[in-house]
């Protein structure tokens, strides 16, 4: 029971099975009970979504990180909006803290699918009214949507923890891991008041070893370097090594999403760098949980972005605060 | 390669991953070599699917059951009608010899989805262009398609086994082991001339154990459950034995889509069935094929039906020859 | 005048033709007049809809059974809700007693229709924003749509007809008169606690009279044959016979939608069977009121429903008490 | 069977129930036979539409005006082409010679519907690709849709028969019976190289009977009405009677859709009308047949249309010989 | 800041660039601010919108017509609509008290768009779920939308100029300057109880030159020209020219949509007519000010239709007192 | 006339206003006459299209660059692909060397509008069934759209130019003149074989003045800027100069797209800029022509794409040969 209780009994949350705990901080924060709803799979696999309250006439939000097994989270998600439609809520809005398949959004090579957009129509066709995203792959992604997109950015929970620690300004240098990421690795450096470096990997011609140099300066500083999420990891840990190499005195990598597959654990454990600041977005199991990683919560930001939502006050104004959102 | 090649060099037919097998049997029967297509899964799991060869401007037959892991094989399968249509393929049909997530036809209770229809908006959505099927768990999902569906039916290939092992006439009773298939036992019973009985379970009031009768004349007879999928086999043992406790002289059971999930393998193994005859729409992994089960393949219905889609020639005829398919 | 007006006035009752006095029930129940509109056809048969008072932000509810002439009463439901979305009706939920051509939901043969599909999409492209059901032919339909339907089952309602006339336990069998309505019969038989018995016809081979045979015991018992309609009266008041032929001692035939065509009045009065109970859902004209006839009011059972959804209170305590209603 | 066979198989016409003599005349002037088709109506008045051949991959015209009974004659369309796009038709052309509630093209008062644009939604719904149309109602209705709209003109064949009947010069004049339908006088005089006049009706104030004048000169002239159609036939035989008053030596009315509803025939026979000069794109029955009535047949304009439209030629030129066609 | 406030804040009104004098009177009337937008265009043209206040939640209603630039002012239209559908408005009204492109309507020719119908796909895509328009060049275009279109008619505010300068009844002749507008001058006619003429303009054949006559009586008469719309002022200073050589004694022109592109201040200024009465659904720039022109003010009808729209009250009262308005 | 006349008369591409040089030269190139269309304005500047020849059944090919302009041009595609969908093209591809309103395609801040997805929803809704596009300012833009988009790239064709002109190696560096180009840097310096650097622009905080830093090594090489598009050449003519502060031997500048607005021209001309390498994806008028500027042409490259699509040829293997598509 929410010790403080939200004023509007038609703001009903419910949790899915990506992310249960952050879905109940999320709700704590708001102030209210999460959702009753049952989730299971019958003997076959197939999911059995129902919805155990009434929700007609509610404003309801899903809480869905549509991370590994991605598939089954991306179709528990969308069953679930179709029993919501079909159960006269008034509005359906799907809260994704992390968006699956949002790295396949665009053709890159020939005859590719672009996944991100098929999961965009998917969730319109299904019936949701409004999707909560934060740190999108790529911003772009708002535009596969008809639907409002309100876009939550991460880097300033991040970046409070390097201020945090005393980890800003010239002795720090803000790195991104590759071409396309710069960006992102810029927004960070302005909160830290540090310069930017780029990892410039290439292949000089087919066939032949990949080639790694450091664009920018990066000796005797404390590299930082940032992504929207950490995958195998194996990116970011020879990047650290290549930092180390050019004279880094240290290495933190940070990123929104862990998403941590494969061999990545085992690749951070041992390599070089010291830590990996990382947000609640995709639920981080037990044995995942290593020494080196820490952890910020987006839960407050979420909450607060779903009041404003509900109560029709600006979600701009949290920009320019603790938190960043873009309305 | 196949041996004889079929004409029309635009009709091509790809096969997913949940029944290669079948898929590779039906385009040996239409007299193509399958498409090249990539399928992967990126290290979390996400999928990735690439044509590797040129669709432009071609006819494109999809062949996947949705069959467990049921998510994963949607997915797949709309991510690649995605990946078609992106590729401007002429015609995008999926041939779902098994559709999963049937059973969630209607609102049983409330606050359910109706996860079929759901499937169904998604393959629309995505740019499927027609749907090929066999034995829908309801006709009506037919219904629930705004693009042609052809609906093929298998019971005629089943009831082909029971012939030529001489088991038809009056000595024979074709059960339905439900309250709604009762139509398909009819229509199995008219190929084998013989009558028909039900299973009647219901449950005198909440909380009390459920009764099982047998409506209809079982005694001496050979006994052949049908239904269009065996499941977790409990239902279709539990009848088996009342079948005989009846008096039945022994008991075949019967499916077009053998799912066999969970326990169903043991339970049909130390169950009174004498033998199970199902269809190949779903792949039999090696260590569920026990001696009982014998398979009848839809291989050479299903290219047939592809070749008429393809050639615009009638679908209907097979219906009154050895195959059964409505147009 | 209501005697009781309902509290919100922008919940408004409109009849249309085909069954204003069940309409007219309705609106009593809730508390409300009915609205004013006008509807006649011109001179060459087109129909001529005007709504007579605002409906500018109303809560609309059409009450319209596609009965006979169906074309004219679908016609007319369509256009009013084409003038009503264009007088800024907030909402248009659709309350259809009795849904027309639910019983073209499949493809039966090759290039058939799907004419209760068709009907469904051709309410959601004119700006119906839920259906209110009964009985629906299929339970299927619900998925035609991608609205709310809220769905009532009438079983309830006769059950008590019987249950008021003593008429339940192992004395009572419930008959289907075909092969798809058994698990109608089964429900019936639970609210009776009395066993199930079907009517089985086929025809041995083309060109071969149909043979009817009756699967379960009907000796010396009271037959109540159910069907979600009766249109012609043909099957059942042949059923009715047989079952006379086979020893039960009285048959009731009962069922949902009287929609009692043709030479449907006169078989039943000519035929063994002693009452027929039937629903209000299709309006029965003087002259098809016979005395074997007794008929049950939906009117409180649709009032109740309007004002739950009305109120945003669920719809599904209602399937526990005296009403059955799937939310 | 069609002396001169069409070289083009896949070109099929289907007639529908409102007008099959034109529908004939169609395909014999194209060199086809009629598709084979069962049109039906249940007991309870449900239409049962199957098509007895093939359609895959067709290029299908169906021919239906949507006359009275205009309910039944739109559904039977409607029906018919979710039909043919299940079963697999390539194209679906609906060939409307009279297109029914044209006159409901626009909010006239308050809370009307705008069932011309309805009925346009429908047919694109259900799944028709083009339209070819016939004068009408309002040109503006070829917006209400967003695929091909094929409009002919009636106007020059009905000026041919004036033409063939020495009825033009400035012995002539063209009037219009209405405010709206100037333009079309203004075309057919154009033909004639007469001069117009129109029918000023108007109600000098609300509850006082409504005032007719003429305005333009048809002293000793031949006056000829013309409307795009003729319903009852009120207004017009109205105006004939005044202008006979004002001076008119004879008069002629004109129309392109013979409606003729309710007392139209009546009226018309006892008016001081000479001859009525209409199409065959509503089927006359005998007993509307009267002697003053006079039939040019539109079979071979839509024949023409249908020719060049399968074989992708230009249908505009068509404007400028004996038929007139906007493409 | 409006001297009266309007209760409810969650009414918004923003005025794009093409009328903000316009947009401000109806604020103003209504009683609320102007909503804070920013309107400018980047260097390269590009159009560069941006919100300046929250409208979360809100009933937003945009003033714009799309008057010359036609293009740049409906882009402007779209994107912002764009903008308030991703920031959660919660209605969209669109107020066009000029809907350019209204004169393409219909294919008049081969192979011509239907822009008007664009147009209207384009807004409704756009998101917007609401159309007030005035005087549209057809009614029909009501029917290019599927939502709610409010028509406000001008008509009865142009009347008033004409009564209130005592020209009306049988020494006024309402003139028509074409055959489409027949109907829009018989209904002036109606409120200056006055006789109506028409400007018959035909070319007898191809390269002859056009003749002009005027149909019906204008002699020793004041004629009042109506049009919907006064474009380059080419057919109505030479109709008007014509009136005075019938022995007119003097000519007014009247139109709701003052266009007056290229040639047209400098044709009025040097033609017969006295006074040009026109609305300001158009902004007239300064240079277009001539003596001759007035300005009748159509804020006070659009601002008491926003409020009524927005309270839920019907709209249609208007329409018998000053304002002409069809709900 | 062409002197090679491309075999299939079914193949028409039309040039609409913006770029009629480069249309020429692909059709040209295809071996096919530009197609007659009449594009002009009416007075007002409304826009006026007219299709002078049959498109029926025709795959037709239009060349627009939606550059300024843009709203005229992008009004005059939308408004050409209603006039061929009504005409009944069969296909109708858009070919768009530039994608105007590209940049705006996410919400960089509250209540901005996503236009370069609004402008992807108006070709679709208006009937465009493909794009042709190059070098989009973001890759994701092709997942704006749901119909197939072949994105060219220009990047080969101007790292042509620096090869020939023996602009490559470890002397040459490529450099991004923002956070967010660094991808597009990386591709041009791997075809030169040269390293990358960034400028690396940021504003220490609000209201201060912004710093540039070039992270990366340019002294004593020849620095070549590379951006998609050349809007004001603001931010490249500063670049160059801090690139020459830090030592760069000389500096050039590439694009595909030549926007040049404003001040672009003079800036270019008076900066340090050498020399500047664009394409004619923008027509370059004659006063913009400068000695600085050299243009390359894509118009062989959209030549052979159109024909690859034409023939359902794959147009990935243009990839690995000189020019660089992806299909």
């Amino acid at each position: 029971m929410a010790s403080q209780q939200y004023k509007d009994p038609k703001l009903k949350i419910f949790a899915l099975s990506s992310n249960e705990k952050l879905a109940a901080a999320i709700a704590a924060a708001v102030g209210v009970d999460l959702g009753e709803i049952s989730l299971s799979q019958f003997a076959d696999g197939e999911i059995r979504v129902n919805i155990d309250e009434s929700t007609r006439g509610a404003h309801v939000y899903i809480v869905q990180s549509t991370s590994s097994p991605v598939n089954d989270h991306l179709m528990e998600l969308l069953i679930t909006i179709d029993a919501l439609r079909r159960a006269s809520a008034k509005t359906i809005n799907v809260v994704m803290p992390y968006y699956g398949y949002a790295r396949q959004d665009r053709k890159a090579q020939s005859r590719e699918p672009i996944t991100a957009k098929l999961v965009a129509n998917m969730l319109e066709q299904a019936g949701a009214d409004r999707v909560v995203a934060l740190d999108l792959h790529a911003a772009q992604i708002q535009g596969f949507f008809d639907i409002p997109v309100d876009h939550l950015l991460g880097a300033p929970l991040l970046a409070n923890y390097f201020i945090d620690n005393k980890l800003f300004g010239d002795d720090v240098v803000v790195v991104s891991p590759d071409h396309g990421g710069v960006t992102r690795a810029r927004k960070l450096a302005e909160f830290l008041k540090a310069p930017i470096a780029i990892v410039d990997k290439r292949r000089p011609r087919p066939n032949v070893a990949e080639v790694m140099s450091i664009v920018g300066d990066v000796k005797d500083k404390t590299a930082v370097i940032i992504d929207d999420m950490i995958d195998t990891a194996g990116t970011i840990t020879i990047a650290a090594q290549a930092l180390m190499d050019r004279g880094a005195k240290e290495v933190y990598a940070t990123c929104t999403h862990p998403v941590l597959s494969g061999p990545a654990i085992e690749r951070l454990q041992t390599s070089v760098i010291k830590k990996v600041i990382v947000t609640d977005t995709i639920l981080l199991p037990e044995d995942k949980k290593i020494d080196k990683i820490e952890i910020v919560s987006v839960a407050q930001l979420i909450a607060e972005a779903i009041k404003r939502i509900h109560e029709n006050r600006s979600v701009s104004p949290l920009f320019n605060e603790k938190f960043t959102i873009i309305d």
